[in-house]
């Protein structure tokens, strides 16, 4: 089994590397995973991480290159000649030789282009380059195993020793007519248990889901979840097998779909993390900060048109930030639930159904909460007022309006195309705040009368 | 190829359940995946779904079954005799019929296990049952490939044709000594290409990742995640083989977590969706709205303390919701930044340099802002004054609190072992609402002196 990467191996590895001791790490390295490997270089000096690079064999560090972090990976391509890039590109399967490439720059992608020693590889990664990288085209691989239907089981098995050769995992073996149309696949079962001299039409499976080449990296993953399937053929416009999408490449896009919705409702305007630098962060960060801003100068400028208020009721004024954090919740949580369910794909029942339910949920929960906020403002008050009332009754009314709000937005959004995760957060928040102040004070003013 | 799912396939579909037309129903049923059909009576009226279930051979539903949503599938179940279900699960691979025993209430249990026909998948079902769902234990499935590494080539092809014929698809085939200790793994590739007379042991791959069976479902996602496995072994106590867990059982798991993450910034307690009943989704979200409740009483209260302005500048309260809010945004950001990174395993640095990086994250972003806002204060009322400065520099100060709490309060949660995703959503907002106008009539009272 694979060595772990514990601490010790890590602290041990780094000292290795300080002192140079090439012989000893080589060993230590040769047990380990190449994502293990990655792991460590990710977070070793940039000397370091090129000196093991240049350390280890292409047939390892292509492995490796694959699983860095982009910023360490970026770094270390600058630093590697283009005959080196190649040599690398050289071991790996062309969806990830491809991955790679895009990052490079153009004149430099020539260059490494031209190294690649196979020139099949290097043919079949120039097709794939020429696709969106968002689609099967882009997501695919082209190393896969194919037998022809006229085939015996016993030329089946000749020919995939030659093909099988070549790949390090077999999972479907595909099967394809003389114009290499995709027919089905021949499982292994059938593989071992029908005698060598039965043609493969005879024993395929024909029930096979495949995706188009311009289908989207999005439609490839709910494919991919629905069925449970860990690898899907990827077929042309006139149904001709020319690549397959393995689950790991799929499982990358659901997870980032899933930290999309949520960067968007946190106020982020792009993927960034805690280890990008200042201004990455701050540039994904300031969109939305202004936005608020403008919000609470909208809010502002409401206040100011009930400025009367101030003689008759300043108490009105202290609970301004509680009005517009509860519109804000409210509305968080109803878009949350929304795009949650745009996203998994399971909303069911109609506007009105959807309605009632908003609605009646918002009211439950608005009579509990107005009823403690009545019973406290009474409470400090010391007596019962009409302040009191105001207070509870806008916060049934403004958590009403958040929740229809944060409902049927997304759900417009959805219908006109725009992705909905954009109605949530700091959007839903701020025209919240700024819908729930004038609410409360207008409210105010009737009851009140000022 | 399956026939897909279309609209007007759909609405067929629903026409033959209303006439009962049970022979064409079959027919283009037939031709479905059990994943499209359980879409199609997710959507059905109860009484239809049990129809078709009825219609269909207990080979199909049971793969229907587990593909449905959890509200349709309780249901359905409640309406077979237990006997039906075990007919059911007598289809089903070990893990998808312990899924769907642990619906079923303790009594009903104990009978569909008794009506198992088939003792073997019994007992693995039984055996299964003993470990925590959310462990390598409670997620993996008997169902698996294994080859002694004493055997020959040729015994391998021979016992491998017995067991395979018993599965749907082959991932791995696992290579154990006479303990069922497991050693590695058997490519295709070997077993295609070396002469029958090779003992296993001679051309095994030992290097193989596995799991131990009371690992956390979070650990094997991870690990899964990042050595690309499609399925991985589970090993006992004394590293015998046990079961292995495929990565579509992992993909939801990956989904769920990225979804829960996103649904405590959102503000809600449960995984609840759009089609939960009011009940569930009233639950789900009435605590975080007491929460913000009482921070706005909290609020409320500090403002209070200040009432002197109410005389002075009574200006200063047009402002409260924006402090409010633009404090509970920023710490919304960086808590989700970080939440984020701690679940990806890529935060990096130690505790000064994430200090420094949010401190002048902080700096840059309040400049812009509170330039804006000095700005539109002096904007709207005419002439520089000192309101417009307190407001401008207390929102700097907020905004630089805000970035830190929402850094370090989920780094110090993390650190103890609670997840940090905790601190984000209504929880970050609420506390920087207070702090906000605390500090904002702090700065106040001091600069303007009332």
């Amino acid at each position: 089994m694979n060595q772990e990467l514990t601490k010790d191996l890590f602290r041990q590895i780094k000292e290795l590397i300080d002192q140079k001791n090439a012989s000893e790490l080589e060993a230590i390295l040769h047990e380990l995973h190449p994502a293990d490997i990655a792991e460590v270089l990710d977070d070793l000096d940039f000397k370091q991480a090129i000196y093991v690079i240049k350390l280890l064999d292409s047939e390892v560090t292509a492995d490796i290159l694959k699983e860095l972090d982009e910023d360490t990976r970026e770094r270390v391509l600058q630093n590697l000649s283009s005959k080196e890039i190649a040599e690398e590109i050289d071991e790996l399967d062309t969806d990830d030789a491809v991955d790679i490439l895009y990052e490079l720059s153009e004149s430099k992608k020539a260059e490494v282009i031209a190294h690649i020693e196979d020139v099949e590889h290097a043919k079949d990664i120039v097709e794939l380059m020429r696709f969106d990288p968002d689609t099967a085209g882009g997501l695919m691989g082209k190393e896969l195993v194919k037998v022809n239907e006229n085939w015996t089981n016993m030329t089946c098995v000749r020919e995939m020793r030659k093909q099988a050769a070549e790949f390090d995992r077999v999972h479907t073996i595909y099967v394809v007519d003389d114009h290499d149309v995709l027919k089905g696949r021949l499982s292994l079962k059938s593989l071992l248990t029908t005698s060598t001299k039965t043609p493969v039409k005879e024993v395929y499976n024909p029930k096979i889901h495949s995706v188009h080449i311009n289908d989207s990296d999005e439609e490839i993953a709910q494919i991919m979840q629905k069925y449970d399937l860990f690898v899907v053929p990827v077929v042309d416009e006139i149904g001709r097998l020319v690549g397959q999408i393995t689950i790991d490449d799929v499982v990358d896009i659901i997870k980032d779909e899933a930290e999309k919705d949520y960067q968007m409702a946190a106020g982020l305007t792009d993927d960034v993390e805690a280890n990008d630098n200042i201004w990455e962060l701050t540039r994904a960060r300031l969109p939305w900060l202004v936005l608020g801003l403008i919000g609470g100068m909208g809010a502002a400028s409401i206040m100011g048109g009930f400025e009367d208020a101030f003689e008759t009721h300043p108490e009105l004024f202290l609970f301004t930030p509680m009005i517009a954090a509860m519109g804000g919740n409210v509305g968080v949580q109803s878009s949350a639930i929304i795009v949650q369910s745009l996203a998994n794909g399971n909303l069911k029942g109609n506007v009105w159904t959807r309605l009632f339910k908003e609605i009646s949920m918002a009211l439950i929960s608005s009579l509990v909460v107005s009823g403690l906020i009545y019973g406290f403002t009474h409470f400090i008050q010391g007596q019962p007022n009409q302040v009191s009332f105001v207070v509870a009754f806008s916060l049934t009314v403004v958590i009403i309006v958040a929740a229809l709000i944060g409902t049927f937005v997304p759900l417009l959004l959805d219908k006109r195309g725009i992705d909905p995760a954009l109605a949530t957060g700091p959007f839903i928040t701020t025209s919240n705040d700024i819908f729930g102040i004038f609410i409360y004070f207008y409210i105010a003013k009737i009851i009140l009368g000022f």
